[in-house]
């Protein structure tokens, strides 16, 4: 049975998964909680504590099995249960959004962008196409997507939002605005706090 | 004197702070903490918490002053003293943060872009110049810069994180790439997990 896991723990194995990805891509068979502990600055037992979590972690003699390790925390943190969204915004941040290819290997399925600038409908970015914000009605309809990622500019995101939410039923929203929305209380809005991650970061420089 | 302030408290420090911005937008004068809470929908206590570890908390009859809680989180979190930067990577997300004005008015100057693709070298980005990778080594020992936003594509991310630590002595990478930096213990490396991010957001759909 799946154990409990917090937010800081996904964190932590979803960086582990990037450095198995690495490790594989290099044709390394096999990894230690130390070798992963020294790329993340953190410690040893840690490691091996966020490892235990996993229903299985592919332990042998020589320390983990990359394959069995990565596999087992793609299962742990559900990879394979593909949630899909739709980015509202198509500008720079969220074009950069759209050529993540690594979503896709974490179960993360954008399926087309949104914009109101008649310059950029019809136009793709890594294969999904830019409608226009009026179609999204009709396609929210046709696919069940309830994940809008919202990279509109800092003065339409509200209004953005309350559309998304009480027009069209959205329950799950990626804020990478720098604003803090007002939704009821039924919707979950992640806020992608990229200033105060950098504070955290730079605070004691 | 300072208190020694968590990073969750930071984080939620500069939500409250993007809040109180929305409220001066709005000539907006007086907030309570139960409306910060419910924005954000968490513990009105957890607000009040948090405001008491400010110097001063502008606090009134009426709830708190909204400019003076604003410039009493600004001096908490040291928005006044700036941080330069250097954007390493001028595609899409590397364009973006550079576009993202708000960074300004929490301390960080992002000064220039770098990038290896002729194309782009010479171009402009919310007026900061991208400039060739080569000229990047001249340009550190005249700025100063000792932070890299690294926003490089998955493939390069290593190679030239290695090259800003060991040959131009970078002791701040803010990574956006996908990849789990190897570096030496003195320099700091913040992983900007967006895939974390989300796994935490979505763990329980």
């Amino acid at each position: 049975m799946a154990k409990q896991i917090s937010d800081k723990v996904i964190n932590r194995l979803t960086l582990y998964h990037c450095i198995l990805s690495d490790y594989l891509d290099n044709k390394r068979e096999f990894i230690s909680s130390g070798q992963i502990a020294q790329l993340l600055k953190i410690d040893d037992s840690q490691v091996r504590k966020d490892i235990n979590l996993l229903n299985k972690s592919g332990k042998c003699r020589v320390g983990y099995i990359v394959k069995e390790l990565k596999v087992s925390i793609e299962k742990t943190l559900g990879f394979a249960k593909t949630k899909k969204a739709f980015i509202i915004g198509a500008g720079n941040l969220g074009s950069a959004l759209a050529k993540y290819d690594n979503f896709t290997d974490y179960g993360l399925n954008i399926l087309a962008l949104f914009d109101s600038d008649k310059k950029k409908i019809g136009k793709t970015v890594n294969n999904k196409v830019i409608f226009d914000m009026s179609k999204l009605e009709n396609l929210v309809k046709k696919s069940g997507v309830d994940i809008a990622i919202l990279t509109v500019p800092r003065d339409y995101a509200q209004l953005t939002a309350n559309y998304l939410v009480k027009r069209l039923n959205f329950k799950y929203i990626w804020n990478f605005t720098p604003v803090v929305l007002d939704v009821p209380d039924d919707v979950q809005v992640w806020n992608e706090n990229l200033m105060g991650n950098f504070l955290q970061f730079t605070y004691h420089i």
